[in-house]
Protein backbone atom coordinates (compact mmCIF):
# COMPACT_ATOMS: atom_id res chain seq x y z
CA UNK A 1 0.00 0.00 0.00
CA UNK A 2 1.25 3.56 -0.76
CA UNK A 3 -1.04 5.96 1.86
CA UNK A 4 -4.16 5.69 3.03
CA UNK A 5 -6.57 9.15 3.54
CA UNK A 6 -8.81 9.45 6.42
CA UNK A 7 -11.21 12.84 6.15
CA UNK A 8 -9.12 14.91 4.39
CA UNK A 9 -5.76 13.69 5.93
CA UNK A 10 -3.20 11.05 3.59
CA UNK A 11 -0.80 9.23 5.74
CA UNK A 12 1.73 7.32 4.37
CA UNK A 13 0.99 3.44 4.22
CA UNK A 14 3.43 2.60 7.47
CA UNK A 15 2.19 4.91 9.68
CA UNK A 16 -1.89 4.24 9.86
CA UNK A 17 -2.65 2.58 12.60
CA UNK A 18 -3.59 -1.04 12.67
CA UNK A 19 -7.07 0.00 13.58
CA UNK A 20 -7.45 1.16 9.92
CA UNK A 21 -6.97 -2.06 8.47
CA UNK A 22 -9.32 -4.04 10.63
CA UNK A 23 -10.38 -6.96 8.53
CA UNK A 24 -13.70 -6.02 10.82
CA UNK A 25 -14.62 -3.19 9.10
CA UNK A 26 -13.52 -3.87 5.41
CA UNK A 27 -15.33 -7.33 5.36
CA UNK A 28 -17.33 -7.81 8.65
CA UNK A 29 -14.63 -10.77 9.39
CA UNK A 30 -15.30 -11.46 12.79
CA UNK A 31 -17.67 -13.05 15.76
CA UNK A 32 -18.90 -11.13 18.80
CA UNK A 33 -20.87 -12.05 21.54
CA UNK A 34 -23.37 -9.86 24.27
CA UNK A 35 -23.48 -10.90 27.66
CA UNK A 36 -25.61 -9.73 31.16
CA UNK A 37 -24.35 -9.48 34.14
CA UNK A 38 -27.00 -9.59 37.39
CA UNK A 39 -25.21 -7.69 41.10
CA UNK A 40 -22.18 -8.71 39.98
CA UNK A 41 -22.29 -11.91 38.66
CA UNK A 42 -22.01 -12.62 34.30
CA UNK A 43 -24.80 -14.54 33.34
CA UNK A 44 -24.49 -17.81 30.81
CA UNK A 45 -20.86 -16.93 30.50
CA UNK A 46 -19.68 -20.64 29.81
CA UNK A 47 -22.62 -20.81 27.27
CA UNK A 48 -21.81 -17.31 25.62
CA UNK A 49 -18.07 -18.56 25.41
CA UNK A 50 -18.97 -21.75 23.51
CA UNK A 51 -21.06 -20.26 21.48
CA UNK A 52 -18.27 -18.02 20.50
CA UNK A 53 -15.69 -20.62 20.22
CA UNK A 54 -18.50 -21.83 17.67
CA UNK A 55 -18.69 -19.10 15.43
CA UNK A 56 -14.64 -18.36 15.09
CA UNK A 57 -14.48 -21.96 14.26
CA UNK A 58 -17.54 -21.90 11.51
CA UNK A 59 -15.44 -19.03 10.16
CA UNK A 60 -12.14 -20.31 10.81
CA UNK A 61 -10.56 -17.84 12.58
CA UNK A 62 -7.84 -20.06 14.41
CA UNK A 63 -5.17 -19.32 17.41
CA UNK A 64 -7.81 -17.91 19.58
CA UNK A 65 -7.57 -19.69 23.39
CA UNK A 66 -11.09 -19.29 24.86
CA UNK A 67 -9.33 -19.55 28.21
CA UNK A 68 -8.11 -16.30 27.63
CA UNK A 69 -11.24 -14.77 26.30
CA UNK A 70 -12.73 -15.55 29.45
CA UNK A 71 -10.14 -14.22 31.75
CA UNK A 72 -9.87 -11.07 30.00
CA UNK A 73 -13.61 -10.56 29.89
CA UNK A 74 -13.72 -11.30 33.93
CA UNK A 75 -10.96 -9.01 34.87
CA UNK A 76 -12.54 -6.44 32.65
CA UNK A 77 -15.73 -6.82 34.74
CA UNK A 78 -13.93 -6.55 37.56
CA UNK A 79 -12.31 -3.36 36.90
CA UNK A 80 -15.55 -2.13 35.69
CA UNK A 81 -17.24 -2.50 38.91
CA UNK A 82 -20.41 -2.22 37.34
CA UNK A 83 -22.44 -4.69 38.74
CA UNK A 84 -25.69 -5.01 36.19
CA UNK A 85 -23.99 -4.35 32.98
CA UNK A 86 -23.41 -5.41 29.21
CA UNK A 87 -20.62 -7.02 28.22
CA UNK A 88 -19.88 -6.78 24.57
CA UNK A 89 -16.72 -8.58 22.83
CA UNK A 90 -15.63 -9.34 19.44
CA UNK A 91 -12.69 -11.32 17.61
CA UNK A 92 -12.04 -10.44 14.38
CA UNK A 93 -9.44 -12.03 11.58
CA UNK A 94 -7.12 -9.26 12.36
CA UNK A 95 -5.15 -6.34 10.60
CA UNK A 96 -3.39 -6.37 7.45
CA UNK A 97 -3.81 -4.39 3.95
CA UNK A 98 -7.47 -5.12 2.15
CA UNK A 99 -7.23 -8.59 0.77
CA UNK A 100 -10.35 -11.23 0.41
CA UNK A 101 -8.38 -13.95 1.22
CA UNK A 102 -6.31 -13.89 4.40
CA UNK A 103 -2.79 -14.89 5.32
CA UNK A 104 -2.08 -17.73 7.76
CA UNK A 105 0.08 -15.79 10.27
CA UNK A 106 -2.74 -13.45 10.69
CA UNK A 107 -3.05 -12.17 14.53
CA UNK A 108 -6.82 -11.58 15.86
CA UNK A 109 -7.76 -8.61 17.02
CA UNK A 110 -10.22 -8.89 20.67
CA UNK A 111 -12.56 -6.07 21.45
CA UNK A 112 -13.92 -5.77 24.61
CA UNK A 113 -16.76 -2.91 26.05
CA UNK A 114 -18.65 -2.57 29.29
CA UNK A 115 -21.69 -0.26 30.03
CA UNK A 116 -24.12 -0.14 32.44
CA UNK A 117 -27.22 -1.93 31.53
CA UNK A 118 -30.27 0.55 30.70
CA UNK A 119 -33.01 0.42 32.80
CA UNK A 120 -35.56 -1.78 30.97
CA UNK A 121 -38.47 -1.90 33.49
CA UNK A 122 -41.24 0.06 31.75
CA UNK A 123 -40.47 -2.08 28.52
CA UNK A 124 -40.66 -5.02 30.65
CA UNK A 125 -44.10 -4.29 32.17
CA UNK A 126 -45.78 -2.18 29.54
CA UNK A 127 -44.37 -4.15 26.34
CA UNK A 128 -43.60 -3.17 23.30
CA UNK A 129 -44.36 -2.55 19.67
CA UNK A 130 -42.92 -4.72 16.94
CA UNK A 131 -42.89 -4.24 13.24
CA UNK A 132 -41.92 -6.99 10.36
CA UNK A 133 -39.34 -6.86 7.79
CA UNK A 134 -38.09 -8.88 4.82
CA UNK A 135 -35.09 -10.72 6.30
CA UNK A 136 -32.24 -9.94 4.23
CA UNK A 137 -29.89 -11.28 6.00
CA UNK A 138 -26.89 -13.90 4.83
CA UNK A 139 -27.46 -18.00 4.65
CA UNK A 140 -25.39 -18.78 8.07
CA UNK A 141 -27.37 -16.86 10.75
CA UNK A 142 -26.38 -19.57 12.86
CA UNK A 143 -22.88 -17.90 13.05
CA UNK A 144 -22.72 -14.45 15.24
CA UNK A 145 -20.87 -12.49 12.37
CA UNK A 146 -20.33 -9.04 12.38
CA UNK A 147 -21.97 -8.71 9.13
CA UNK A 148 -25.66 -6.88 10.71
CA UNK A 149 -26.23 -4.06 8.16
CA UNK A 150 -29.25 -6.16 7.41
CA UNK A 151 -30.12 -6.00 11.21
CA UNK A 152 -29.32 -2.47 11.42
CA UNK A 153 -31.78 -1.61 8.18
CA UNK A 154 -34.18 -3.67 9.54
CA UNK A 155 -34.31 -2.19 13.63
CA UNK A 156 -34.14 1.56 12.18
CA UNK A 157 -36.90 0.86 9.74
CA UNK A 158 -38.81 -0.26 13.04
CA UNK A 159 -37.77 2.63 14.98
CA UNK A 160 -39.17 5.24 12.58
CA UNK A 161 -42.72 3.14 12.88
CA UNK A 162 -42.11 3.73 16.90
CA UNK A 163 -41.66 -0.07 17.07
CA UNK A 164 -38.23 -1.63 19.06
CA UNK A 165 -38.13 -4.04 17.74
CA UNK A 166 -38.08 -5.54 13.50
CA UNK A 167 -39.31 -9.08 13.34
CA UNK A 168 -37.77 -10.76 10.28
CA UNK A 169 -39.84 -12.59 7.45
CA UNK A 170 -37.89 -15.05 4.75
CA UNK A 171 -39.36 -15.19 1.64
CA UNK A 172 -41.62 -18.37 2.22
CA UNK A 173 -43.51 -15.58 4.33
CA UNK A 174 -42.45 -17.22 7.98
CA UNK A 175 -40.93 -15.37 10.71
CA UNK A 176 -37.71 -16.07 10.97
CA UNK A 177 -36.52 -14.28 14.30
CA UNK A 178 -35.98 -10.91 15.74
CA UNK A 179 -33.31 -8.50 14.37
CA UNK A 180 -31.78 -8.49 17.60
CA UNK A 181 -33.83 -10.57 19.37
CA UNK A 182 -35.22 -14.09 19.43
CA UNK A 183 -39.35 -14.75 18.72
CA UNK A 184 -41.72 -16.13 20.59
CA UNK A 185 -45.55 -16.14 20.67
CA UNK A 186 -47.97 -17.92 22.87
CA UNK A 187 -51.13 -19.87 21.46
CA UNK A 188 -53.41 -21.15 23.93
CA UNK A 189 -50.84 -21.40 26.93
CA UNK A 190 -48.41 -23.40 24.19
CA UNK A 191 -45.23 -21.47 23.11
CA UNK A 192 -44.01 -21.10 19.68
CA UNK A 193 -40.92 -20.41 18.11
CA UNK A 194 -39.00 -21.29 14.88
CA UNK A 195 -36.86 -24.08 14.73
CA UNK A 196 -32.92 -23.69 15.16
CA UNK A 197 -31.12 -24.24 11.41
CA UNK A 198 -28.92 -21.71 9.30
CA UNK A 199 -31.29 -19.10 9.92
CA UNK A 200 -31.60 -18.86 13.35
CA UNK A 201 -29.22 -17.59 15.69
CA UNK A 202 -28.68 -20.06 18.57
CA UNK A 203 -29.74 -17.34 21.16
CA UNK A 204 -28.69 -18.57 24.75
CA UNK A 205 -31.64 -16.54 26.21
CA UNK A 206 -33.96 -18.52 23.74
CA UNK A 207 -32.53 -21.53 25.03
CA UNK A 208 -33.32 -20.42 28.57
CA UNK A 209 -36.85 -19.73 27.66
CA UNK A 210 -37.67 -23.06 26.90
CA UNK A 211 -36.13 -24.05 30.10
CA UNK A 212 -37.89 -21.76 31.91
CA UNK A 213 -41.23 -22.92 29.92
CA UNK A 214 -39.78 -26.83 30.60
CA UNK A 215 -39.94 -25.79 34.20
CA UNK A 216 -43.08 -24.27 34.29
CA UNK A 217 -44.75 -27.57 32.15
CA UNK A 218 -45.91 -25.31 29.56
CA UNK A 219 -45.58 -27.25 25.75
CA UNK A 220 -42.78 -25.37 23.47
CA UNK A 221 -43.71 -25.94 19.74
CA UNK A 222 -40.43 -25.10 17.73
CA UNK A 223 -42.30 -24.47 14.38
CA UNK A 224 -41.84 -21.36 12.11
CA UNK A 225 -45.31 -18.99 11.89
CA UNK A 226 -46.54 -15.84 9.75
CA UNK A 227 -46.70 -12.77 10.52
CA UNK A 228 -50.65 -13.27 10.44
CA UNK A 229 -50.88 -15.95 12.67
CA UNK A 230 -48.44 -13.82 15.12
CA UNK A 231 -51.28 -11.02 15.05
CA UNK A 232 -53.76 -13.52 16.46
CA UNK A 233 -51.70 -14.72 19.11
CA UNK A 234 -52.52 -14.37 22.81
CA UNK A 235 -49.20 -13.09 23.81
CA UNK A 236 -46.08 -12.36 21.65
CA UNK A 237 -42.42 -11.80 23.35
CA UNK A 238 -38.85 -11.20 22.41
CA UNK A 239 -36.03 -12.65 23.85
CA UNK A 240 -32.38 -11.24 24.13
CA UNK A 241 -29.34 -11.14 26.39
CA UNK A 242 -29.25 -8.15 27.69
CA UNK A 243 -33.18 -7.50 28.59
CA UNK A 244 -33.92 -11.59 29.06
CA UNK A 245 -37.73 -11.36 28.24
CA UNK A 246 -39.68 -8.30 26.85
CA UNK A 247 -43.71 -8.47 26.18
CA UNK A 248 -44.54 -7.06 23.07
CA UNK A 249 -48.49 -5.62 23.22
CA UNK A 250 -48.51 -4.75 19.08
CA UNK A 251 -47.07 -6.37 15.86
CA UNK A 252 -47.54 -4.37 12.58
CA UNK A 253 -49.95 -1.85 14.36
CA UNK A 254 -52.47 -4.53 15.60
CA UNK A 255 -52.67 -4.75 19.56
CA UNK A 256 -52.44 -8.19 20.53
CA UNK A 257 -54.38 -10.34 23.37
CA UNK A 258 -55.49 -8.07 25.79
CA UNK A 259 -53.15 -4.98 24.58
CA UNK A 260 -50.66 -5.61 27.76
CA UNK A 261 -47.93 -8.55 29.04
CA UNK A 262 -49.87 -11.59 28.93
CA UNK A 263 -50.20 -14.29 31.71
CA UNK A 264 -47.83 -16.90 30.54
CA UNK A 265 -45.17 -14.28 29.44
CA UNK A 266 -45.40 -12.93 32.93
CA UNK A 267 -44.63 -16.51 34.56
CA UNK A 268 -42.08 -16.75 32.36
CA UNK A 269 -40.24 -13.42 33.21
CA UNK A 270 -40.44 -14.63 36.67
CA UNK A 271 -39.36 -18.48 36.07
CA UNK A 272 -35.81 -16.66 33.97
CA UNK A 273 -35.48 -14.51 37.15
CA UNK A 274 -34.66 -17.92 39.46
CA UNK A 275 -31.91 -18.51 36.53
CA UNK A 276 -29.95 -15.06 37.18
CA UNK A 277 -30.02 -15.92 41.10
CA UNK A 278 -28.66 -18.90 40.75
CA UNK A 279 -25.69 -17.86 38.93
CA UNK A 280 -22.92 -19.51 40.86
CA UNK A 281 -20.40 -17.58 42.64
CA UNK A 282 -17.13 -19.01 41.10
CA UNK A 283 -16.74 -16.96 38.85
CA UNK B 1 -19.54 3.04 28.18
CA UNK B 2 -17.93 2.17 30.95
CA UNK B 3 -14.50 1.30 29.72
CA UNK B 4 -13.34 -0.74 26.11
CA UNK B 5 -10.19 -3.30 26.15
CA UNK B 6 -8.26 -4.20 23.67
CA UNK B 7 -6.07 -7.21 23.86
CA UNK B 8 -5.04 -6.95 27.57
CA UNK B 9 -5.26 -2.92 28.05
CA UNK B 10 -8.56 -1.75 29.88
CA UNK B 11 -8.53 1.81 28.18
CA UNK B 12 -11.19 4.35 30.08
CA UNK B 13 -14.18 4.95 27.86
CA UNK B 14 -13.87 8.69 27.16
CA UNK B 15 -10.14 7.67 25.59
CA UNK B 16 -10.90 5.31 23.35
CA UNK B 17 -9.83 5.84 19.78
CA UNK B 18 -12.95 6.55 17.50
CA UNK B 19 -11.29 4.46 15.06
CA UNK B 20 -13.06 1.41 17.43
CA UNK B 21 -16.35 2.86 17.65
CA UNK B 22 -16.71 2.86 13.83
CA UNK B 23 -19.93 1.44 13.17
CA UNK B 24 -18.24 -0.41 10.17
CA UNK B 25 -16.47 -2.58 12.35
CA UNK B 26 -19.67 -3.69 14.38
CA UNK B 27 -21.77 -3.98 11.97
CA UNK B 28 -20.41 -3.63 8.40
CA UNK B 29 -22.41 -0.23 8.29
CA UNK B 30 -20.77 1.41 5.08
CA UNK B 31 -20.58 1.04 1.33
CA UNK B 32 -17.15 0.85 -0.90
CA UNK B 33 -15.67 1.51 -4.41
CA UNK B 34 -12.68 -0.10 -5.49
CA UNK B 35 -11.32 1.61 -8.71
CA UNK B 36 -8.27 0.86 -11.45
CA UNK B 37 -6.15 3.78 -12.71
CA UNK B 38 -4.34 3.67 -15.73
CA UNK B 39 -1.32 5.68 -16.73
CA UNK B 40 -2.05 8.36 -14.22
CA UNK B 41 -6.04 8.44 -14.82
CA UNK B 42 -8.51 6.68 -13.05
CA UNK B 43 -10.64 4.40 -14.80
CA UNK B 44 -14.76 5.01 -14.98
CA UNK B 45 -14.68 7.61 -11.97
CA UNK B 46 -17.86 9.42 -12.41
CA UNK B 47 -19.44 5.74 -12.83
CA UNK B 48 -17.70 4.63 -9.39
CA UNK B 49 -19.10 7.91 -7.80
CA UNK B 50 -22.77 7.42 -8.88
CA UNK B 51 -22.76 3.71 -7.86
CA UNK B 52 -20.98 5.08 -4.56
CA UNK B 53 -23.94 7.79 -4.09
CA UNK B 54 -26.54 4.98 -5.04
CA UNK B 55 -25.33 2.66 -2.18
CA UNK B 56 -25.08 5.43 0.43
CA UNK B 57 -28.91 6.45 -0.06
CA UNK B 58 -29.57 2.43 -0.12
CA UNK B 59 -28.42 1.82 3.19
CA UNK B 60 -29.60 5.83 4.18
CA UNK B 61 -26.08 7.37 4.85
CA UNK B 62 -26.61 10.86 4.50
CA UNK B 63 -24.79 14.10 4.22
CA UNK B 64 -21.87 13.20 1.76
CA UNK B 65 -21.23 15.20 -0.69
CA UNK B 66 -19.93 13.21 -3.82
CA UNK B 67 -18.53 16.10 -5.03
CA UNK B 68 -16.13 16.64 -1.54
CA UNK B 69 -15.89 12.51 -2.33
CA UNK B 70 -14.29 13.21 -6.11
CA UNK B 71 -11.97 15.84 -4.96
CA UNK B 72 -10.55 14.12 -2.15
CA UNK B 73 -9.82 10.98 -4.68
CA UNK B 74 -8.25 13.24 -7.08
CA UNK B 75 -6.10 14.89 -4.21
CA UNK B 76 -4.79 11.76 -2.41
CA UNK B 77 -4.05 9.90 -6.16
CA UNK B 78 -2.11 13.19 -7.05
CA UNK B 79 -0.19 12.51 -3.92
CA UNK B 80 0.43 9.27 -4.36
CA UNK B 81 1.91 9.33 -7.10
CA UNK B 82 1.65 5.94 -8.71
CA UNK B 83 0.40 5.69 -12.36
CA UNK B 84 -1.03 2.26 -12.25
CA UNK B 85 -2.79 1.77 -9.50
CA UNK B 86 -5.82 0.53 -7.11
CA UNK B 87 -7.75 2.90 -5.10
CA UNK B 88 -10.18 1.51 -2.41
CA UNK B 89 -12.46 3.62 -0.43
CA UNK B 90 -15.09 3.31 1.79
CA UNK B 91 -17.58 5.59 3.73
CA UNK B 92 -19.00 4.25 6.88
CA UNK B 93 -22.10 5.67 9.10
CA UNK B 94 -19.70 7.05 12.00
CA UNK B 95 -18.60 6.69 15.17
CA UNK B 96 -20.29 5.77 18.36
CA UNK B 97 -20.68 3.00 20.99
CA UNK B 98 -22.75 0.38 19.75
CA UNK B 99 -26.30 0.57 19.40
CA UNK B 100 -27.95 -1.15 16.15
CA UNK B 101 -30.26 2.58 15.49
CA UNK B 102 -28.20 5.45 14.91
CA UNK B 103 -28.55 8.79 15.50
CA UNK B 104 -29.45 11.54 12.82
CA UNK B 105 -26.29 14.18 13.67
CA UNK B 106 -23.69 11.19 13.10
CA UNK B 107 -20.97 12.17 11.39
CA UNK B 108 -19.96 9.41 8.65
CA UNK B 109 -16.10 8.37 8.52
CA UNK B 110 -14.05 8.24 5.12
CA UNK B 111 -11.28 5.99 4.50
CA UNK B 112 -9.29 5.76 1.15
CA UNK B 113 -6.40 3.49 0.42
CA UNK B 114 -4.29 3.37 -2.46
CA UNK B 115 -1.99 0.42 -3.84
CA UNK B 116 0.05 -0.05 -6.71
CA UNK B 117 -1.52 -2.37 -8.76
CA UNK B 118 -0.75 -5.94 -9.16
CA UNK B 119 0.97 -7.40 -12.44
CA UNK B 120 -2.10 -9.78 -13.91
CA UNK B 121 -0.25 -10.27 -16.91
CA UNK B 122 0.62 -14.30 -15.82
CA UNK B 123 -3.58 -14.51 -14.89
CA UNK B 124 -4.55 -12.51 -17.93
CA UNK B 125 -2.63 -14.58 -20.68
CA UNK B 126 -2.58 -18.12 -18.55
CA UNK B 127 -6.28 -17.84 -17.35
CA UNK B 128 -7.03 -18.76 -13.98
CA UNK B 129 -9.18 -21.96 -11.95
CA UNK B 130 -12.98 -20.90 -10.78
CA UNK B 131 -14.58 -23.11 -7.74
CA UNK B 132 -18.06 -23.18 -7.01
CA UNK B 133 -19.25 -22.09 -3.37
CA UNK B 134 -23.08 -21.79 -1.95
CA UNK B 135 -24.08 -17.58 -2.05
CA UNK B 136 -24.33 -17.01 1.07
CA UNK B 137 -24.25 -13.30 0.83
CA UNK B 138 -27.63 -11.16 1.82
CA UNK B 139 -30.78 -10.31 -0.61
CA UNK B 140 -29.65 -6.71 -1.20
CA UNK B 141 -26.38 -7.22 -3.15
CA UNK B 142 -27.10 -4.55 -5.23
CA UNK B 143 -25.78 -2.69 -2.54
CA UNK B 144 -21.91 -2.67 -2.84
CA UNK B 145 -21.78 -2.92 1.06
CA UNK B 146 -18.73 -3.81 3.97
CA UNK B 147 -20.95 -7.06 4.81
CA UNK B 148 -18.78 -9.19 2.94
CA UNK B 149 -17.70 -12.32 5.22
CA UNK B 150 -19.70 -14.89 2.90
CA UNK B 151 -17.57 -13.36 0.31
CA UNK B 152 -14.41 -13.78 2.39
CA UNK B 153 -15.38 -17.24 3.23
CA UNK B 154 -16.29 -18.45 -0.37
CA UNK B 155 -12.95 -17.09 -1.57
CA UNK B 156 -11.12 -18.67 0.92
CA UNK B 157 -12.56 -21.99 -0.25
CA UNK B 158 -11.65 -21.48 -4.00
CA UNK B 159 -8.05 -20.69 -2.45
CA UNK B 160 -7.85 -23.97 -0.50
CA UNK B 161 -8.64 -25.41 -4.21
CA UNK B 162 -6.47 -23.58 -5.79
CA UNK B 163 -8.67 -21.55 -7.43
CA UNK B 164 -8.81 -18.01 -7.81
CA UNK B 165 -12.34 -16.98 -7.58
CA UNK B 166 -15.16 -18.15 -6.41
CA UNK B 167 -18.10 -18.98 -8.27
CA UNK B 168 -21.44 -18.14 -6.18
CA UNK B 169 -24.88 -20.73 -6.71
CA UNK B 170 -27.71 -19.68 -5.19
CA UNK B 171 -30.71 -22.01 -3.63
CA UNK B 172 -32.03 -22.61 -7.08
CA UNK B 173 -28.41 -24.02 -8.12
CA UNK B 174 -27.83 -21.19 -10.67
CA UNK B 175 -24.94 -18.79 -10.74
CA UNK B 176 -25.40 -15.51 -9.52
CA UNK B 177 -21.78 -13.98 -9.97
CA UNK B 178 -18.24 -14.25 -8.59
CA UNK B 179 -17.20 -13.69 -5.07
CA UNK B 180 -15.77 -10.17 -6.10
CA UNK B 181 -16.12 -10.23 -10.03
CA UNK B 182 -19.02 -10.34 -12.52
CA UNK B 183 -18.88 -13.55 -14.39
CA UNK B 184 -19.80 -14.52 -18.19
CA UNK B 185 -19.96 -17.68 -20.60
CA UNK B 186 -19.69 -17.83 -24.22
CA UNK B 187 -21.48 -20.26 -25.96
CA UNK B 188 -21.28 -20.32 -29.13
CA UNK B 189 -19.93 -16.85 -29.97
CA UNK B 190 -22.85 -15.50 -27.83
CA UNK B 191 -21.41 -14.12 -24.36
CA UNK B 192 -23.95 -14.73 -21.23
CA UNK B 193 -24.09 -13.42 -17.91
CA UNK B 194 -26.74 -13.38 -14.88
CA UNK B 195 -29.06 -10.63 -15.21
CA UNK B 196 -29.57 -7.56 -12.65
CA UNK B 197 -31.16 -8.24 -9.75
CA UNK B 198 -31.41 -7.71 -6.12
CA UNK B 199 -29.24 -10.23 -5.74
CA UNK B 200 -26.13 -9.01 -8.40
CA UNK B 201 -23.72 -6.29 -7.99
CA UNK B 202 -24.64 -3.73 -10.78
CA UNK B 203 -20.72 -4.34 -11.56
CA UNK B 204 -19.36 -1.17 -13.75
CA UNK B 205 -16.62 -3.27 -15.35
CA UNK B 206 -19.33 -6.31 -16.37
CA UNK B 207 -21.18 -2.83 -18.09
CA UNK B 208 -18.31 -1.67 -19.67
CA UNK B 209 -17.96 -5.44 -21.39
CA UNK B 210 -21.28 -5.76 -22.31
CA UNK B 211 -20.24 -2.25 -24.12
CA UNK B 212 -17.37 -3.89 -25.64
CA UNK B 213 -19.59 -6.80 -27.01
CA UNK B 214 -22.09 -4.66 -28.44
CA UNK B 215 -18.93 -2.89 -30.13
CA UNK B 216 -17.81 -5.88 -31.46
CA UNK B 217 -21.30 -7.18 -32.51
CA UNK B 218 -21.13 -9.79 -30.01
CA UNK B 219 -24.12 -11.13 -28.57
CA UNK B 220 -25.17 -10.54 -25.35
CA UNK B 221 -28.02 -12.43 -23.34
CA UNK B 222 -28.78 -12.24 -19.76
CA UNK B 223 -29.55 -14.34 -18.05
CA UNK B 224 -28.77 -17.17 -15.35
CA UNK B 225 -27.52 -20.30 -16.02
CA UNK B 226 -26.28 -23.27 -13.68
CA UNK B 227 -22.51 -24.54 -12.68
CA UNK B 228 -23.35 -27.58 -15.38
CA UNK B 229 -23.47 -25.46 -17.64
CA UNK B 230 -20.72 -23.41 -17.30
CA UNK B 231 -18.67 -26.33 -17.71
CA UNK B 232 -20.14 -26.98 -21.00
CA UNK B 233 -19.05 -23.39 -22.31
CA UNK B 234 -16.52 -22.86 -25.10
CA UNK B 235 -15.19 -19.59 -22.89
CA UNK B 236 -15.37 -18.30 -19.57
CA UNK B 237 -14.03 -15.12 -18.00
CA UNK B 238 -14.36 -12.95 -14.85
CA UNK B 239 -14.83 -9.33 -14.94
CA UNK B 240 -13.20 -6.99 -11.83
CA UNK B 241 -12.37 -3.20 -11.51
CA UNK B 242 -8.97 -4.44 -10.61
CA UNK B 243 -8.12 -6.41 -14.00
CA UNK B 244 -11.34 -5.53 -16.60
CA UNK B 245 -11.10 -9.06 -17.72
CA UNK B 246 -9.41 -12.73 -16.49
CA UNK B 247 -9.93 -15.81 -18.65
CA UNK B 248 -10.97 -18.37 -16.57
CA UNK B 249 -9.69 -22.30 -18.16
CA UNK B 250 -10.73 -24.40 -15.21
CA UNK B 251 -14.28 -24.71 -13.56
CA UNK B 252 -14.69 -26.95 -10.45
CA UNK B 253 -11.90 -29.24 -12.03
CA UNK B 254 -13.13 -29.14 -15.45
CA UNK B 255 -11.03 -27.94 -18.41
CA UNK B 256 -13.21 -25.21 -20.33
CA UNK B 257 -13.13 -24.90 -24.10
CA UNK B 258 -9.27 -25.46 -25.18
CA UNK B 259 -7.59 -25.26 -21.64
CA UNK B 260 -6.74 -21.67 -23.03
CA UNK B 261 -7.95 -18.26 -22.97
CA UNK B 262 -10.81 -18.17 -26.05
CA UNK B 263 -10.77 -16.16 -28.76
CA UNK B 264 -13.93 -13.90 -27.87
CA UNK B 265 -12.38 -13.42 -24.47
CA UNK B 266 -9.00 -12.12 -26.47
CA UNK B 267 -11.27 -9.96 -28.57
CA UNK B 268 -13.04 -8.65 -25.63
CA UNK B 269 -10.07 -7.99 -23.70
CA UNK B 270 -8.56 -6.17 -26.94
CA UNK B 271 -11.88 -4.12 -27.00
CA UNK B 272 -11.59 -3.51 -23.45
CA UNK B 273 -8.11 -1.46 -23.68
CA UNK B 274 -9.82 0.87 -26.03
CA UNK B 275 -11.76 2.03 -23.15
CA UNK B 276 -8.72 2.81 -20.93
CA UNK B 277 -7.00 4.92 -24.19
CA UNK B 278 -10.35 6.72 -24.25
CA UNK B 279 -9.91 8.07 -20.26
CA UNK B 280 -10.39 11.95 -20.98
CA UNK B 281 -7.51 13.93 -19.45
CA UNK B 282 -9.70 16.63 -17.75
CA UNK B 283 -9.11 14.71 -14.44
Amino acid sequence: MQLAMIEDNIIPAEKLDPAYLDRGIYFGDGVYEVMQTYKGKIFALEEHLKRFANSLTAIQITGVDINQVRTRVLKAFETADVPNAKIYFHITRGSAPRNHTWDAGLKPNFLLTITELEDYTEQKTKGIALATHPDWRWKRCDIKSLNLLPNVLAMNDAAKKGCLEAILVDENGLITEGASSAFFAVFDKTLQTSPLSANILPSITRMFVIKAAKNLGIEVIEKSFTPAKAISADELFIAVSTKDIVPAVKFDGHIIGSGKPGKVTKMLITEFQSFYDAIPDTQ
